[in-house]
């Protein structure tokens, strides 16, 4: 779908996942020192499962819309008549969300009582990610400047997410990492969104001069405030949930407090060493 | 050998080492907490001894089929007539060879009392797929877009294959790279028949339009394909070892319940003790 | 500002943050096994703090300058009249200065008791610095051969730094990295003067032929000897801080043994070997 | 130096360290557990002395070579009469020697107790290595393509050797980094030889054609060769070293075991013990 909505569809959904892990992943951090291991556990490997659905849902919509849009390809690929491809472009697209559908597979797996090796679903979202900057980098040839420079920016987040995520298969559950890929994940979804826009401009918006090297150089300009806004949203949900955590272990501190404090005088000393403990 | 044999020859080596791989990697992660170390690590050993000897006999296939086809060099580098090079292409094909023969001699090294450094085999295999890239790189300048292109999709698994061997030396047994290991192998074995097909048509089908722009997007997408099939039966061969492996471990979990129970009531609760602890 | 000062400012910017890092981090690395952690520590954090607001202060006088000089954008970006986008250059430069800035917030965050998690500093540094490489990537295309080669030579010491630093998010407080970051922040000090004095001849200095290759050969191997001057004065740091802590160390020894000796002469053997703990 | 001589020279230095290296590092890791740590410590630091004196020495031999041959620069850069630059090549192969000089004092330095920290010495040469590799690579614009050719490979042994010499940074020690180090040197110093055999042929020989695409093949697959000779070398190297300290071992277990008869029969059992455990 080279249009509007074929970018801001898959742009919709990195935005999704970015913010969800810059949520996910500090709860489980501020979380981990603080409550029962074995009850937590359980409750994040629900959220992972959860999530492998979404990605695998999600997946199976972005196949199924290039697919069966009605200028689609409607799963033919070859031509009859001439033997000539057919609508190589949805195929391509296609195939990038397969693998984002296999990696969804691996993270469901994940969850069952398979053995599945720590560390493989990391794998395969790296592998994803990296086969989408395959056909993105064979995909622009032959484009206008802006084109290939707006696609190729494009490039740098998916190529170094990819390495990222790679990373974690050897260092998991490194917070840094994780709010890293969240940022790249958010950065890619809101580039998708500006791609459209340049490319489709909206509401008879101007079309973009596309060999003029001003506008080249916004872009990249605009690459990188894009970024810093991505940061700045993984900045924000951070502090929300730190509140949040901060606030509910403070609570749960006072209700502690409360209650012991009904046991009697004799057991003071105790209940407040304890609360200390649950405040740090 | 610029035909479709020279494509499937080498095409067929690296699907039984990705296959082979994709098996022994599982059988070993998986019976790992199980067994007698000692016992299962001579065994594993002489799996390596096995695979060692396979490799170097391969690449002396390869090398004697490369120099002794009829239109091969015979062993001649230089013309004495005229002081050209004869046949360089068959030549560059006896040193990819060469490198997985000496990988092999290590492998081999490695099974004898001599103290070869521990992570000195993978440093060699990785090296002798990073030779491979390397002559492959220089190999197809001046060839026609589509022949380029679709050797330089092979570099991709190539070097992503040799970096990732590379990191074997520091990080030995980890299943992920293992298995990683074993899909590029596969990706490439596959990969290499998929270059025959292409480049030089079997049975009288018609010649691939080596310019077309839509061929060359087909061939990247064809790529992926592959790669995505490599996954699955890398996937499938892992879940039979852990079927087989479970099952065997539930027999013999059995068989030992059996016997203890002959041993009277008294040993009951140890006795399923055993079982769980063997059947984790 | 594509002027002298416009290269000179960043460079004193770098120059000054290679010679504070080349004497912080050794300072802290000889004291590491010295005294006291707590007092030491809050010590450094401290000093970790007024880094973090120099880098904020300075990007935000960055970022002024550039807006605001006289031919400055003046917070314009797209011009009324005829949709052309102002002084692009400088905002350029501006979103550079910019992610510094947010690099020197989010140290002073990490000053705060927010549980910013450890490492967050580093990414955020290597961050900057790589938007600032990729800003230069596609700020030279179109010139002349020589201002393109000695920008390209600049992104050698900006991208090595960024990998560097990036090392540092896994492996803190690693003395060879953060003497090697100080070399290369430095390097890109002093070459940003370089390129200054090249590209903007100062003083009536005749123009710079910018197609002659020899100017380009010189210019390779000046950035050799620029970046040989930055390991001397690296080491040249590193022993005076070496000379001033031993001598300081000795002194305290001194002093103690001095004290000690008073108690009287049955202490003596325990005075020595504590003085002789101290120095080694 | 412009000719074979030039070519011979950092050739046989680097034959002559990548021969020290390759028997160097394996007496000290098939040494390792076997005798008392102090004494043998302090040999190795003396041999990284001797080490260190010959890189500078090396490097200032080189230097003075290229500085003071018949048509060198003399230590002038720049002409007085028409401001142009005298013999910059030269003056680049100063530039290379000089950070192996660095290099060397560093190692120097290393010795002495000056509290450098660990790493440092491989960071530096790492560099000097890296510098190599820079000036190469902006050494061969505007060249044949047979020259550039040659030089490029030449670069892959350079840019392998930096990265692998970087990692031993962090992993100091490490027998199989130290060994590759070892084979990357050694063909580096037979691929400098060959070089200047092709570039400049001696004793009449006829030269080579520079644009023959079959010559270029041909220098790739020499590459190869070389690199499969040096890891011959290596291996035979490290095979004498096993050897010699077998044989020493079983030696001195043997005059253990002798003098041990010696004290009488009742110590015998204690005697084959010790001898059985020295020499595993």
């Amino acid at each position: 779908m080279a249009n509007f909505k074929g970018h801001a569809l898959p742009g919709s959904f990195f935005i999704v996942f970015g913010l969800w892990w810059s949520v996910k992943h500090p709860i489980k951090y501020l979380n981990k020192k603080n409550k029962g291991l074995s009850r937590f556990n359980r409750f994040y490997q629900r959220l992972d499962l959860i999530e492998g659905i979404t990605k695998a849902v999600f997946a199976l919509v972005g196949i199924l819309a290039e697919q069966f849009v009605p200028d689609g390809p409607h799963m033919h690929l070859v031509n009859g008549e001439d033997h000539s491809w057919v609508k190589l472009m949805n195929w391509q697209h296609s195939t990038m969300y397969l693998f984002y559908g296999i990696s969804g597979v691996v993270d469901i797996l994940t969850y069952l009582p398979l053995k599945v090796p720590v560390g493989m679903d990391r794998l395969f979202l790296s592998l994803a990610v990296f086969i989408e900057g395959l056909l993105f980098y064979y995909h622009v040839h032959n484009r206008p400047a802006l084109d290939q420079h707006i696609h190729s920016l494009l490039l740098i987040a998916v190529f170094g997410g990819s390495i990222s995520i790679m990373i974690e298969v050897f260092l998991r559950d490194h917070i840094v990492l994780e709010l890293f890929r969240s940022s790249l994940a958010l950065l890619q979804g809101t580039w998708f969104w500006q791609i459209g826009f340049v490319l489709y401009p909206l509401w008879g918006a101007p079309e973009w001069d596309q060999s003029d090297h001003g506008n080249i150089m916004f872009i990249t300009m605009c690459f990188c405030w894009h970024y810093a806004v991505a940061l700045l949203i993984i900045a924000i949900n951070y502090s929300l949930v730190f509140w949040c955590v901060s606030r509910r272990k403070q609570l749960s501190g006072d209700v502690t407090l409360g209650i012991k404090k009904l046991n009697g005088n004799h057991a003071e000393a105790q209940t407040s060493l304890l609360a200390e403990s649950e405040e740090d």
